[in-house]
């Protein structure tokens, strides 16, 4: 793990040495600042993570669990049900910070799951600790499998085209997208990786961009508009996205921008990866119609970032958060189970097949 | 024309009501505040042509020939050689401000050109007067032109998706690209435009939009990755974009960022159209691979319009100014003398054949 962090020196979110505290980087002043925020409170918790000081569906996870391993120690109550009582009430709070974020929910009720196994209060919070560590390391292991399976479809000196932010600050050490870039790059492979910069939000100038080349990878920042002359140049071999859902055809919600990078390299020749865990995919929902796209203030484009506004402030806007590429457009879809290839009907059951198997 | 500038409301260039003056609209201030520069000296009118305050080609050409005319009024020379080597001092230090922009040189040539046809200051003052208003003249037929061919391409209430601005700030009243849907609106038309602001600079956002909305056009603005979204809503009938060159095969530069616009277009069957001059139609230029993409200041992209830098600051950066956009993706060429069509090394060159007759 030692050689993998000085890779990546980035650690975004952890416990602090004494158990007491989590530290985490503050995205918001990345790339100008790199910030650790020491948060003890339940309100530095739920500021945090609401005000996206810590993003990224797994990266939010990860802090949950941690944050309510700390709120724990905290809870001064006379009877384990008491304990139990306020431990509840605690992680109702941090839940409402961002009621959308899957991971979020998803963690801290994992984590009340375990401290209702214990039988007093002193085992429970041995039990919170170690679920909570658990939870991060199997992040960096699930980031793992689908950076090694990823590296699979590259080789050495390629350029690559990523979109938006699915590294490290997004999940754990290797992150999705980004995570065979460093792991190659763990292994002495060199990439040339183009980030999209990723308007609105500028996920990618601001977070991949910064990840990257502080890794020690060849990092050229371009605006999203100029994705197709990068390919055009020959200076693409694969592109490599993360997902927010998949469909079971395996049509792709991911940041908006997507499926135009997506039609693109169909255009020129190149492979086109989805990269991300099988939590994401959803086999309930049958095609990307199905996927509901959120839309967002138009003040993210009118003025956002700026000193002033830079288009006629009662212009209107229209601000979708993600798109759908269609399965037609994807070469593969690369989880911590295996590459599923088309038709993706078949191959993403068998993708859960395979887990289930691993799991019995 | 009355109607016309009713909807369009934008002067971009004028000479002042004495004609001692050449009046422009401050471009760089736009959209947050219209202000208007009246500009008198030498001085002046070669720092706005330098700064940007008057930009896009014919624009510039335009105040050119003003700007020459004003500085004429003002020589004080015994004789008229005298007064023909100083005007061509002005000439040349005005030519100076932008080395790169054809138009320039040749507004300034096309007026030098003129005064050297007069016998006397006086005539040659009166001569000067009547071509720099010919320029304008000129430039607002042609647009006329290339709009009212654009309009026979699209219907009542069709959804457009333009790139960059090619619209009257950058020329005259109507503009090239965005000329048909001013056109229309005189007409009572009604189009849905979709803006993409085009970055690194902004000229969708900053003046696209504030062009098209002002003329009550019903306007969204979009970042550019979004232009796969609204196409696949639905929501667009036809994309024009305005050209910087076209080759003899038909293949266009363009903003950075076209020949993506291009490429989804094709994908959903969208048609896609050029407009512009013919004066921008180089048939000595074979291919697009003939045209030279110029490269631009990399602070573009990292710095330029934020508070503070949105990205590393010595990430690398690779910023094209234009892109190159294949004439099989392009359904037509719109100019002031007709619609090309495919094969282009023939209609271009049928195109040239019709303007010679016409000027006949």
């Amino acid at each position: 793990m030692q050689e993998l962090h000085q890779v990546t020196h980035i650690d975004n979110v952890r416990l602090s040495d004494d158990g007491a505290a989590v530290v985490i980087i503050d995205q918001t002043q990345l790339p100008n600042r790199t910030v650790y925020l020491t948060l003890r409170t339940a309100e530095e918790l739920f500021d945090a993570i609401r005000t996206l000081k810590v993003r990224g569906a797994p990266a939010i996870g990860i802090c949950a669990g941690y944050a309510l391993y700390v709120l724990a120690q905290q809870i001064s109550a006379e009877t384990f049900p008491d304990f139990l009582t306020e431990l509840q009430r605690q992680a109702a709070y941090l839940n409402a910070s961002r009621p959308t974020a899957v991971n979020l929910s998803w963690a801290l009720r994992r984590m009340m799951d375990t401290a209702r196994r214990a039988q007093s209060t002193e085992e429970a919070l041995t039990l919170l600790q170690a679920e909570c560590l658990a939870i991060h390391r199997e992040d960096i292991e699930m980031c793992r499998r689908i950076s090694e399976n990823g590296l699979s479809l590259i080789h050495d000196g390629d350029g690559i085209l990523t979109h938006c932010n699915a590294g490290p600050l997004a999940t754990s050490r290797y992150g999705t997208a980004l995570g065979p870039l460093f792991l190659g790059r763990e292994r002495g492979m060199q990439f040339h990786v183009f980030c999209d910069e990723t308007r609105p939000l500028l996920q990618g100038a601001r977070l991949t961009s910064y990840e990257l080349s502080r890794a020690g990878i060849d990092t050229t920042l371009i605006c999203d508009n100029m994705a197709s002359i990068v390919m055009k140049n020959g200076w693409i071999q694969a592109c490599f996205v993360g997902c927010d859902r998949v469909a079971a055809n395996g049509d792709t919600a991911n940041k908006i921008g997507t499926s135009g990078v997506a039609i693109l390299a169909k255009h020129y020749g190149i492979p086109f990866y989805v990269l991300g865990p099988t939590s994401t995919i959803d086999l309930s929902c049958a095609t990307g119609d199905d996927i509901t796209i959120e839309l967002r203030d138009p003040a993210e484009i009118r003025e956002k970032f700026y000193r002033e506004p830079m288009a006629p402030t009662d212009v209107g806007c229209y601000n979708p958060a993600f798109d759908v590429t269609d399965h037609t457009l994807i070469s593969g879809i690369v989880t911590e189970f295996g590459i599923c290839r088309a038709p993706y009907t078949e191959s993403l059951r068998a993708v859960f097949r395979k887990k289930k198997e691993e799991h019995v």
